[in-house]
C-alpha cells in the first residue's frame, strides 16, 4: 500500500520531516517497501493545502522558507475538514505544544483517531495529558497512536521499550533528558563558572535567553512525566514530579564530585518501588563507572532498569529538526511494519 | 491466537526461555495478549517430547536438571518429523554452535521455515552462514526468521537497527563485544597484571579454561561478521575480519592511555567508505569523553554512526543463560506483534 500522509503544522519539524521523506524517498522504498505521497499540509500561518495525488513538497517548503503563504492545491477545508475528508492514512501533529490545555493538538488528534486514521506527534501536550485516553481510541479502531518524537526525540526510547526490551518488567528509569544542562555541567567541570558557561551556551543557542526551562530542570520535569505515564503507566501529574535544577551548583561542589571519582548530572527519574511509582529531577554525583557518566555536552542518556537484563543505557541526542523528524519517520516506519 | 512453540536444544538457553516464559505467563498475556502453549521439544541427550495441548515444563525442567531422559509425551519423531508434523507456529533453534557447517542447526532452520513455522535463534551458525538465504526463504513464506539472542544477546542490537532506528542509514559501527576483556581491562585499569586478571577472570567463570577465545579477539570477531552482514549486508566471512587480541597490553600501555586521558578497549569495529564495507577487532585506546570509554566490567556497548542522529550507542548486559532467554523472548514478541 501507498501510505497518504497528512501534516498538521508546517513549522521547523514538519519541514524536517517533509525534507528527510524526499530526501530518503527512494532508499525508504527500497529497503523498507515504504511507499508514500504527502497529500495533505494544514498550517495556520501558510494555510490548508490538499492533493489527493500527493502534493508539490519542494515548492511548499520554498514558499514556508520565504515566509510566504501557500499558492498550489489551496482549499478552504479547516482542520477538522482536511483531517475527515482527505485520503489521509496518517497524520502527522506538529502544531505547537500547549501543555496546559493540549489544545488544538489534541482536537486534531481526537478527529483523525476517530476517523480511522494513524497519529504520529511530537507534541507534548497530548501525550503528557491526554495518553491513556487515545491510545484505547487508536487501538479500538486498530490504528496507531505513536510518539516517540514527544521525548529525546533523537533517543529513540519510546520504541525501545516497547520493542526490543519488550518482556522485560521496567522498574527504573534514570536519564540525562536535558543537553543544554548536560553541556552546561560539562564545561563548569573544564573549569568556567556557571554564569560564564550559560552565557556561551546561550551564544551557541543551545540556551533560551529565558534558561530557565532548562537550568531550573523544568524541561526535564515534562519529559519524566511523559515517560513515567507511558512507559511504566504511573497515572502521574507534572506537578507530583520533584524539581530542582542545576543554578546551585558551585565551583567546590564539582571539585567535591572529582575527589570522589564522581561527576555532576541533571537525573530525572522514575521508581517503582512497592508498588508505587514516583518521579523526580535534581542533580546528583554519579560515580565515573556508570554509563551516564561518560555522557558529556549536549546529549541524551537513559538507563532503564529491568528485571531480565539489569540495567540498559541508551545515549543519543536530544531535540532538533532532523532529530525530531527521525522520530517521525521512525514512527512511520513502525506503522508501515504493521500494516 | 495462541503461540504453539517448540524448543531444539534443551540446554542452557532452552531452560532459560522455559523458566521465563513459565514465569511470565500472566505478565504476557495481560500486558501484551501473547498466549501461548509448549507443545514439543527436541533434544539429542534429554529426547523428543510432543503433546499439542502443551507439555508439562516444569516436569521436563526436574529430568533435565537432574540429567535424565523426558519420561512424559515421549515421541519416536525424529526432529524433522516433530518440526514438520507437530502443530508448532514457531521454533527456537537453541542447539549448539556449529561456525563451520551450521549444522545440524541449519537444517532445523531450513525444515521450519519451509514448512511455514516461524523461527526463532541464539545460534550463531544458522546466522553467520547462512542468514541471507534463510530471511529470503522467511520472506518468501510470510513468516520470520529473528536472530537477537546471536550477538550479546543481553542487548538488543538486531532489533535496534530494524526497529526504533529504522530509517536511518547506519556507516558506523563500533562497540564492545566481548565482557570478559572489557572486564580484564578494566581491573588492569586498577594496577593487577594481565596474568593475574585472566587468573581471576578464570576464578570468577568470566574466562574457560583456554582463554583463547576471548583474549585473542576471536569471539569478538564472530560477533563482528554476523553485524555487518545483518546490520550492514557486508557479505563478508570471518576471515575477512582483521583481528587482534588484548594479549599484548602491557601496563605501561595502561598508563600512556591514562595520561592522554584515555582508555583501552578492544573494538569490533565495521565501516562503509565509498560504498566498501570493511570490518575489524582489535584494542584501541577511546577518548574518556566517549560514550563506550565509561563501559566498564563484563558488559557490552556499541555505538552507531547514522545519517539522521549521528552516534547513538546501547550499553547492556552479554550473553547469559536469563540474557539469551530474553533475546528469544524479545523476538517471540516481534513476532506476536506482527501477528
Amino acid at each position: 500500500m501507498k501510505h497518504k500522509i497528512g501534516i498538521l503544522g508546517f513549522g521547523t519539524v514538519g519541514q524536517g520531516i517533509s525534507e528527510i521523506l524526499l530526501d530518503k524517498k527512494e532508499y525508504l522504498k527500497k529497503k523498507y517497501g515504504f511507499k508514500f505521497d504527502i497529500v495533505a499540509v494544514a498550517d495556520f500561518i501558510f494555510g490548508n493545502v490538499y492533493n489527493p495525488k500527493g502534493l508539490n513538497i519542494p515548492q511548499l517548503l520554498k514558499e514556508a522558507k520565504a515566509g510566504k503563504k501557500f499558492t498550489q492545491d489551496v482549499v478552504d477545508w479547516d482542520n477538522k475538514k482536511i483531517i475527515q475528508k482527505s485520503n489521509t492514512t496518517v497524520w502527522c501533529e506538529l502544531t505547537y505544544t500547549d501543555l496546559n490545555t493540549g489544545g488544538p493538538a489534541i482536537d486534531h488528534v481526537k478527529t483523525a483517531l476517530k476517523s480511522g486514521k494513524h497519529v504520529i506527534t511530537s507534541n507534548k501536550g497530548p501525550a503528557a495529558l491526554f495518553y491513556p485516553e487515545m491510545k484505547k481510541l487508536a487501538d479500538k479502531n486498530n490504528i496507531k497512536f505513536m510518539i516517540e518524537g514527544t521525548v529525546v526525540a533523537g533517543t529513540p526510547v519510546i520504541n525501545l521499550t516497547e520493542g526490543p526490551l519488550a518482556g522485560c518488567e521496567i522498574s527504573k528509569i534514570r536519564g540525562i533528558l536535558n543537553g543544554t544542562t548536560n553541556y552546561m555541567l560539562t564545561e563548569m567541570e573544564k573549569g568556567m563558572s556557571y554564569e560564564d558557561v550559560l552565557k556561551v551556551a546561550q551564544e551557541k543557542g543551545y540556551a533560551e535567553a529565558d534558561p530557565t526551562g532548562d537550568v531550573e530542570g523544568y524541561d526535564a520535569r515534562g519529559k519524566v512525566t511523559i515517560l513515567a505515564n507511558i512507559v511504566m503507566g504511573a497515572g502521574i501529574k507534572i506537578a507530583d514530579v520533584a524539581c530542582k535544577g542545576i543554578t546551585g551548583i558551585k565551583p567546590k561542589d564539582i571539585e567535591t564530585a572529582k575527589k570522589q571519582n564522581k561527576r555532576w548530572k541533571l537525573i530525572g527519574s522514575v521508581e517503582k518501588k512497592a508498588g508505587k511509582i514516583t518521579a523526580s529531577v535534581g542533580p546528583e554525583m554519579i560515580d565515573l563507572g556508570h554509563p551516564l557518566a561518560g555522557v558529556m555536552g549536549a546529549i541524551n542518556a537513559l538507563t532503564f532498569t529491568t528485571d531480565l537484563l539489569g540495567d540498559v543505557t541508551i545515549v543519543g541526542p536530544g531535540a532538533g529538526k532532523i532529530e525530531t523528524g527521525f522520530a517521525i519517520l521512525t514512527d512511520l516506519l513502525a506503522i508501515h511494519r504493521n500494516s
